[in-house]
């Protein structure tokens, strides 16, 4: 090991990068991301909007009016939300400044993976509940972790990636009385469980709720996420975020998006459920597929005649993309299919009948 | 104090948060921006490609594209590239990777005051050389805090912002020869100097280059930096990178750019150098007016007539902007001025003479 290398800490050494197999493929249903994509009146405002700025100047320093939009939008103060590149960026603002070196951030697993990778870089000291077995939030065990360990920091995500489950608001509530640390909510799906528990933050200062455009709003392309919390926390994390870290074209993007919602894209998110409730209808009737319900954009699915990796390997060949999630010890065989239109339902449940030798 | 605060940690409880007087005039010579603005063309082609794109799906997991253009820009090798929202938070990724609580960070200031708000964040113990009185950097004294501090990170801002100053190659060498840390060299304003030190990481795989699209290619509103480095280093620093840090448009505008940078921007550049010779020559005539000599897009300005903020304020009340840096002890009698187009220097001096009363 070159010397100079000595100064990376041992936990980012021991660390595997992030990754994701770099496919793709006509019909993607890999990501959770909107498969109607983003309607045309947005990008065609936006970018009418965008021509005539000086793309040679700074975005502004706090973005001001995307923040007052999401306000309105979120039901929040605006001085209680943080703007971010995406809304992992915020939760690394929010480790950046709780975390010091193995202190405890509690996860409740299998869930998105960044959250384990951002903690470790920030040499916290991980402690995972597992789900229960039918992949519900262990809210007892996860109280008696909060309990034993006083964790700086837990994350709960809901619905949860990859298993589509929600917390209640009373397990919600359960897990707030007892933490003195914070508790992050992600709802980056919360629009396709249809309830939020932003209202919470009013009783409950140590709640920190998460969003993103990158799902039911269809802005991946662009990055946007945002962070919601009592403005006296906002002001803290913001010390953690760098200054300019949403550029002025995704502030545009997103303060569009918003202001035609209830127009073009509520509509969309209704069509997305719809067509959840019809793949999981037919992923039922398919021998050897097994939908798990969903309160998300996707659909964790259990294979029993394939193994996930081939199940994958064979849908890729027929133009489909899934995410093959089985390397977690919990999803041996299961992958996640995210909800994409009526065509491309057709084809995936074409391509897994031929698949099957139906 | 609410309890729920106590998670944050007493570094953060205690930093002042990075600001910036969120003024706008007309005529804006405080961020150092490109003063021509991003050429009608690359906007236009860029818009083009984009427009044609689904808005909705993830930018790609690596940018390769865009790092191979950088490659070729550059000449480094894209394996040792990594691109940021903003240079910053590649900088933000060294010290996560690097800095454990208490570890030691080396700055030769004043310079750019994000280093420091950063490196503390990151509970580092920043270790401060200053600029010799001439506002050069001192480099038997980093060398002698290298010695005694063994720095994990030593940064060092050539041209420094915000003095113009730059640092030269046989003491770069001497401080890279006695660093077992490494050595962040920040080139955001490289391309005013006419010289880099890439080449430099050949040798001395502890050096770390880093450089913005916002200064000379006109692209701050969009938010485009990157990072150089060994390989190996790069693919450690990356752990602490999102995922998708660098939005789709972001990434089409940055490649354009460098695509037409020979026929679109490298003229720009070279307006900027006379004008900054205009600019020096013109200040040096007013009375109460001093200019710095300068490698950079900016001159350092002392004014010794009127105080700092007194001159900000009646630049301003004269639809000028530029940046008041005399809260730093060592720039007591300072402003810096960013260098503008000719009609926005002719209107600097012509405010300038008015206040003086010439």
């Amino acid at each position: 090991m070159p010397d100079y290398l000595d100064t990376i800490k041992p936990v980012v050494r021991a660390l595997k990068p992030y990754s994701l197999a770099v496919n793709d493929a006509p019909i993607k249903l890999n990501q959770n991301e909107n498969p109607f994509g983003l309607p045309p009146r947005i990008k065609e405002e936006s970018i009418r909007r965008f021509m005539d700025m000086d793309w040679g100047r700074y975005p502004d320093f706090v973005p001001t009016a995307l923040m007052d939009k999401l306000s309105a939008h979120a039901a929040w103060t605006p001085e209680g939300i943080i703007v971010g590149n995406g809304s992992n960026e915020i939760l690394n603002a929010v480790f950046a400044v709780t975390v010091a070196k193995g202190e405890k951030v509690l996860l409740s697993e299998p869930t998105f993976a960044i959250y384990r990778q951002t903690a470790t870089v920030f040499d916290a000291e991980v402690v995972s509940v597992p789900l229960t077995a039918d992949f519900e939030h262990d809210t007892p065990a996860l109280r008696r972790a909060i309990e034993q360990y006083q964790p700086v920091v837990t994350v709960i995500c809901s619905p949860n990636n990859p298993t589509g489950n929600v917390i209640t608001e009373r397990d919600l509530k359960s897990l707030l009385e007892v933490a003195r640390g914070l508790v992050v909510l992600d709802e980056a799906y919360w629009e396709f469980a249809g309830h939020t528990f932003v209202s919470l933050m009013n009783e409950h200062p140590n709640l920190i709720v998460t969003r993103t455009f990158s799902k039911a709003l269809a802005l991946a392309a662009l990055r946007v996420g945002y962070l919601m919390s009592a403005p006296a926390l906002a002001t803290e994390i913001r010390k953690a975020v760098l200054p300019y870290n949403i550029n002025r074209f995704s502030q545009i993007v997103a303060e569009t998006a918003l202001e035609h919602y209830d127009a073009e894209l509520a509509p969309l998110v209704a069509r997305i459920l719809t067509e959840r409730c019809r793949v999981f209808d037919l992923l039922s009737g398919i021998e050897g597929i097994a939908p798990h319900p969903t309160h998300a954009n996707f659909t964790l699915t259990r294979t029993t005649r394939l193994s996930p990796r081939r199940l994958y390997d064979e849908l890729f060949a027929r133009d489909i993309l899934v995410r093959d999630v089985s390397g977690n010890p919990m999803l041996k065989s299961y992958i996640r299919i995210g909800v994409g239109t009526p065509e491309e339902t057709d084809a995936l449940v074409e391509a897994l009948k031929s698949i099957h030798h139906f």
